[in-house]
């Protein structure tokens, strides 16, 4: 069957996330829909990660396969013209049957944005942080998290890995004026853990939690050694590398 | 009686408009209301400029007396904390009694937001352009338009303006990737004057306008000249300098 892969950008604020879910608004739910339409039998849509309600994507990826020979380009027309406004297929195109968004990937990366005043524009985008953080703290705790950890303590429960080994690439911390933007790159994540990471961090910044937190986390795994997770607001899903 | 500055944001994506409107949700009506409350007296707040329905601002500045001496620094951030989550009080400080927001005022400058792309992130404040623009085309036309003119031609029936005439400080354009922004600086705007000329701009861009309709609708002041009015969505107010 030919199998093809879509990138697609949407916006989190009114999806339940990216998971069919019984109650509430799915992007692959959306997909699969409109897809069942154009391929005219029913669609299962397999993403490279599973955002949660709130958090958008830049470039999420996704395969589907189908009984018939699609038009890649005029169904991502179609696609776009009949979903909603707070989604856009950005590409389409048919690939080899071993491609497997989830499975086949070989990075995910994240940006997490948070912003230091109050606003009113791109309020959906931002964790507004209004206690004094001592960012220049952070920024040498990144380093402890790159590379390969257990990431246990900050992985929400109701996580179905079998493993929560995973290896950060990099993680780093730009200030531009009132924003701050946290990147993190890894070869998987676990479930919450860029918010449970960067809620931690913040924590430390603001003196909420003693430094040594985070390492003696690392090392034992455990929960409550870690902070709040921050809000899904502010987290998108930048990239996924195969 | 003493006087108050306000530097407000919003988000004008479910407003109305700045000013009060008999039907529809104005940013003036909701600062006026929560400030009743705090000044516990009916205040008429005056702003330097008078955002349609749609368009958003990085910085509106606003006056208004009241009998009582106010805390500014207190009733800034009792007025955060009771407005919607969809504007923001940058500032509020007292100023001298002949301080006048709208009369006041030097200049105001707008940024004008285009993607070239479709979007689900942000899209709140980009028009989606989707056909082919010569850019290069358009950007000669922007030193036309800089100066004192006769903006007639790009003001909507429904202004009242005594004069048509406005001198226009600068008038830019960048290009950032699939983002457009054209930055535009005057001591004053008529009713839709920006959303007109990028509109109109924009359709010479594309070939639908001749390029000397331009020159001539400045000349002429005939609005049929001109081409079509831009979404309101891609208009930010950015700065009101005194």
């Amino acid at each position: 069957m030919p199998r093809y892969r879509l990138d697609i950008e949407y916006d989190g604020t009114d999806f339940s996330g990216w998971q069919v879910q019984p109650n509430g608004r799915s992007v692959q739910e959306e997909i699969e829909k409109v897809l069942a339409i154009l391929a005219k039998e029913k669609v299962r849509v397999v993403g490279a990660g599973r955002t949660d309600a709130g958090v958008h994507a830049k470039a999420q990826t996704a395969h589907f396969e189908t009984q018939t020979d699609l038009d890649a380009y005029r169904i991502r027309h179609s696609l776009n013209a009949m979903l909603p406004e707070d989604m856009v297929i950005l590409g389409m195109r048919q690939v080899p049957p071993d491609f497997h968004a989830r499975f086949s990937a070989k990075h995910r990366q994240y940006a997490y944005r948070i912003s230091l005043k109050e606003r009113a524009l791109q309020r959906a985008y931002f964790w507004h942080v209004s206690y004094k953080v001592d960012w220049d703290k952070i920024r040498p705790l990144l380093l402890q998290i790159e590379g390969e950890h257990d990431f246990k303590a900050f992985c929400a429960t109701g996580s179905d890995a079998e493993t929560t080994r995973c290896n950060v690439h990099f993680f780093s911390l730009e200030q531009n004026g009132d924003e701050i933007v946290f990147t993190i790159r890894a070869d998987r994540f676990l479930y919450k853990m860029v918010r449970s990471l960067v809620g931690t961090l913040v924590d430390i910044g603001r003196g909420r939690l003693p430094e040594q937190n985070l390492a003696q986390a690392l090392l034992s795994g455990e929960r409550k050694l870690a902070g709040d997770t921050a809000p899904a607001k502010g987290l998108v899903l930048v990239e996924v590398g195969y």
